[in-house]
């Protein structure tokens, strides 16, 4: 039943051979891999405003220099990346980056926060979206949070499918938000050539604008650069490409970057012109819209399209971490699971994981993630820095052919980035400081899981000419414990004789005196040929003196490198829901020995038949 | 640590042989048993007034014939309960004599009813205790469930700490609300006597009361019957009391009887003398204890006592329904886990899962359990009547020496309680319909349980004579799945190989033809005779292809009685959650294995040193 709810949720399985088809062309990869980026268009320009709105309406005009300053580091990011792109043409972006050039732990520092970072993505995305849905919808505001966790469950269940199903089915949103922009901001420029918008409605840029500060200016810039989260992720994903992997996904990157720019620079631009201040009831882009169309059908298609491409930016996050989670994982950082492919070659754990993690986050923030906003900004500006300046010290450790131009290149982004990232530590910093907290937990805790598997693989490691020393086996004792004559008893017994060992011992526990003496005369009875040792039990438990008796017979054992094997007979009920109805000790006990002692265990099934 | 915490909370084990020292005399046990009964002197009572208030206060004097019809029932029921218990010394209560008598659907029923009426018992006293304490302190208020499940949690240690630790600390607050109530009935009545009450207070007895029914009327003595829902705890727990049990319990109930009538008939002829009309506000015990100190020591003194005494009602249940649980599970009606004892010589399993469904219960109702009550008398009144019935019969069937006597005790406690329940079914209807969806299913439950039990118990029987039948072997065939060439695989191979088999085959799950080869190649070095079978996997699942390797060869092997077994390699990690960093797909593997084919299993555990 679980088997036929999983087909056809999430489809057939696929042949690892399959792989190839499930990549992705440069259209559907921009569509998927871009919609983080892209989206912060309809929150970007508006962070600007509300910090520039503190001082006066007059101040909206540093807006323009700000969104300069943000496509200067734009256009420096997406250089960057392209040479990363073209040097690590297998994807992993700043972890890999980083852990290459700067080593271990700037490395893991890297993928930490980025790990997280998608988390945040699709916790901060998915309310967002969803708090633009039921805004369209009031009499649905009360149901935020099972709103947001199904849209989660959706995009999960979606990944799980495969990466190009997705990518078929998100493309026309992303499409589609991007078409709206695009006609609302060329509808506006028209009008404005026109002359129907009055110039007077703000003021010249260049006009003094009393008690404005550096300070002040930084934290609006730095606000924003939150429009600039999402350029990592197509670094990250190179190997979902089709091929020529690594230049289809160059391109994609450089698409994204202009239809970027232009929507950004756009939207401030018109907020500018119509002299827009924020204010919490209704979004910017919103009121531009409603000054440039009324609110006729194109004003509910760009709102529409807007609140669409909000929830599709979770989408970024589920490609690119169990893509990041699987270099970790290959790496031995984190559990090795997240480097199995599932039914349709997709990394399930890692799509699960992040699935289940930002349902507890939306859960825990009761829907209104908006306070990770700040933290979910540093967590990318840290990678951005990390691993600009591991390209720095690639170039100068190889100097390739040009390399003073690609050097200049990212160390203009390396430094930006960092600046960015000051400026957010310095303007921001009673928000972001957790950072400070979990990020070094999380680089400990990467580097006990790697201590953890190289000590595991130490310890198997075996050359293959070696000659097998493990376990000399000079005999074998058996040990059966019974619970009473039955069938089950009968076969473990068979099965023991089967084997031949040197030693079968039968061992019966007894609660009280009369009990043991009757079962030891039917015992004669019934298995005159095995021996049979009772033990007394006064506390009632089965376990304690078993394994008290065990271990007396194992130490005698291993002193002439005899090998002990406990044969446990264990009842198999026909129905899942019958277990609980036995004690099943045999489980309890199988467990006990394989843990705490050095015995074999084996269990003889007997399978119920009604 | 687990284990410390245990033994902190409920003391060291006991041995079996302690048992006798745990059993309880005539003192203790009045205290743990009757406190469900007596309790209800704090409510029954005001339930009387509160039915005969919506005709007018004038009604007031139709509750001391109600009082009256109250205690011939009370009366009934002692006599009758005295008789099953020395009839049925070795206790079982209403499920025992029903089954008995009349058979197992009849036993069923009471025994169910009886279960789920324990429950019921703890949620309902404990939050009604809660209730009295936050009414006192009402800062405490808005943590009501909190508080109770505290109470619970509290009172279900002291239980399985055991039976005369519990009964210690138990007996003080019941004797001081017992001594309590008294005092202030024999206050009272001297005060009444000295003429200090006017007697114009109250109307007189037989006074017309226009617009009064005979409805009304059996509505309010159903009501007052609430008073009588602990009495049959005793005979269920007669293995609890110290020998002579049957006496020593005959005592108890006798004395419980006693006081209850005491304490029943003088609270509600007070209530009547002071002509007290019940309120939300204050309670009738506290509107009594008011007129007659007014509000001193002695007010806070019997306000103190009666709230305690309400939680502890609860510890009736907790005495009762692991006995009750434990002879079910003896006729295998119920799950065998209740037969066991714990460390403290309790029946640990029945304790805890009452605990638990009392708080589940106490958590699902808000602490507002108030509307279970008639629920709850219902399920007192059925097993009730189906013992009497039963003892009817168990006379007239054995026609012992003054059976007549008997009979005719039996027949009016039978008569009596059916009138009550058909009382109950007909004037609270609304409330008490679950009882006859549930109570039905409670008992298909019973008998589903039961035939799996007799099923499984046909499958597993053998006679102790009978020549050894069930697994021919003849030979055995050993596979052994390789993940790679490690210390772990190498300790399954030599102890595979010291088993000495007929086959051995070794089996590696290849994802690529490659990986195929090369281990082939390795292998060939490392192991070259053991015979390696290599498989493909399409679909990246282990599992799959493995199982139908084994299904091969457990087909061809059962052809001539060879026995299959699968030796699984397992490395057991130091601590327990680095378990969480491997695979596991050997735990997979094996309970896979055991479930759903006829192998038998071999866990070969690798202990990591670090």
């Amino acid at each position: 039943m679980f088997t036929s709810l999983k087909r056809f949720l999430i489809g057939r399985p696929l042949k690892s051979t399959e792989l190839g088809e499930q990549k992705l062309g440069i259209f559907k990869a921009l569509a998927i891999l871009s919609s983080d980026a892209l989206s912060s268009v309809a929150y970007g320009p508006e962070q600007i405003l509300i910090v520039l709105m503190t001082i006066s309406a007059v101040a909206f005009w540093y807006s323009i220099p700000i969104a300069v300053g943000v496509l200067i580091l734009l256009t420096a990011l997406i250089l960057s990346y392209r040479q990363i792109i073209f040097a690590y043409p297998h994807g992993g972006g700043a972890y890999v980056v980083s852990k290459e050039n700067l080593g271990e732990k700037p490395g893991l520092l890297a993928g930490g926060s980025l790990l997280v970072d998608y988390i945040l993505t699709v916790a901060v995305s998915v309310s967002s979206g969803t708090d633009a849905i039921t805004s369209a919808f009031p009499f649905l505001h009360p149901y935020n949070v099972p709103i947001a966790v199904v849209l989660v469950i959706f995009i999960t269940l979606l990944n799980l499918r495969g990466i190009t199903e997705s990518a078929s089915i998100l493309a026309y949103p992303v499409y589609l938000f991007v078409l709206a922009l695009l006609i609302l901001i060329v509808v506006g420029l028209i009008r404005i050539m026109h002359g129907d918008v009055p110039a007077s409605s703000h003021a010249a840029i260049g006009t003094p604008v009393p008690g404005i500060t550096t300070f002040l200016l930084l934290k609006a810039f730095a606000s924003g650069c939150s429009a600039l989260t999402g350029v990592e992720a197509i670094s990250n994903a190179i190997p979902n490409f089709k091929n020529p992997a690594p230049k289809n996904a160059a391109k994609t990157l450089l698409l994204m970057g202009g239809i970027l720019a232009v929507l950004f620079s756009g939207t401030v631009f018109m907020a500018y012109y119509y002299g827009i201040a924020p204010n919490s009831q209704e979004t910017v882009v919103s009121q531009i819209a409603d000054h440039t169309f009324g609110r006729n059908y194109m004003y509910y298609f760009i709102q529409g399209t807007t609140a669409l491409i909000l929830v599709l930016a979770a989408n970024t996050g589920f490609s690119a971490f169990p893509q990041l989670a699987f270099n970790l994982a290959k790496d031995k950082y984190i559990a090795r699971m997240f480097t199995m492919r599932g039914d349709r070659l997709g990394y399930s754990n890692g799509i699960i994981t992040l699935g289940i993690a930002s349902v507890l986050l939306i859960i825990a923030f009761g829907g209104k993630t908006e306070a990770l906003i700040p933290l979910y900004a540093v967590g990318v500006f840290l990678p951005f820095t990390l691993s600009q300046s591991g390209m720095l010290v690639k170039w100068v450790r190889e100097k390739p052919k040009g390399w003073m131009g690609k050097l200049i290149t990212n160390f203009v982004g390396a430094l930006i980035s960092f600046t960015v990232l000051m400026i957010f530590f310095i303007t921001k910093f009673t928000q972001v400081w957790p950072v400070l907290i979990f990020l070094p937990l999380i680089v400990v805790l990467f580097l006990r899981i790697k201590r953890h598997y190289d000590r595991v693989g130490d310890q198997l490691r075996i050359q293959p000419k070696e000659k097998a020393e493990a376990l000399q086996i000079k005999g074998n004792v058996i040990i059966v414990p019974v619970a009473g004559i039955t069938q089950v008893v009968q076969n473990s017994i068979n099965y023991a004789k089967s084997m031949d060992p040197d030693v079968i011992i039968a061992v019966y526990v007894a609660f009280d005196r009369e009990q043991e003496k009757k079962f030891e005369e039917q015992w004669k009875v019934w298995q005159p040929d095995v021996r049979l040792v009772t033990l007394h039990s006064h506390y009632r438990s089965v376990i304690q003196p078993l394994t008290k008796f065990i271990d007396t017979i194992e130490y005698k054992a291993s002193e002439s490198s005899y090998c002990v094997t406990v044969i446990i007979p264990q009842f198999i009920p026909k129905k899942r829901w019958h277990d609980i109805l036995h004690n099943q000790s045999s489980f309890l006990i199988r467990a006990y020995l394989l843990y705490k002692r050095n015995v074999i265990v084996t269990t003889v099934p007997f399978h119920l038949k009604k």
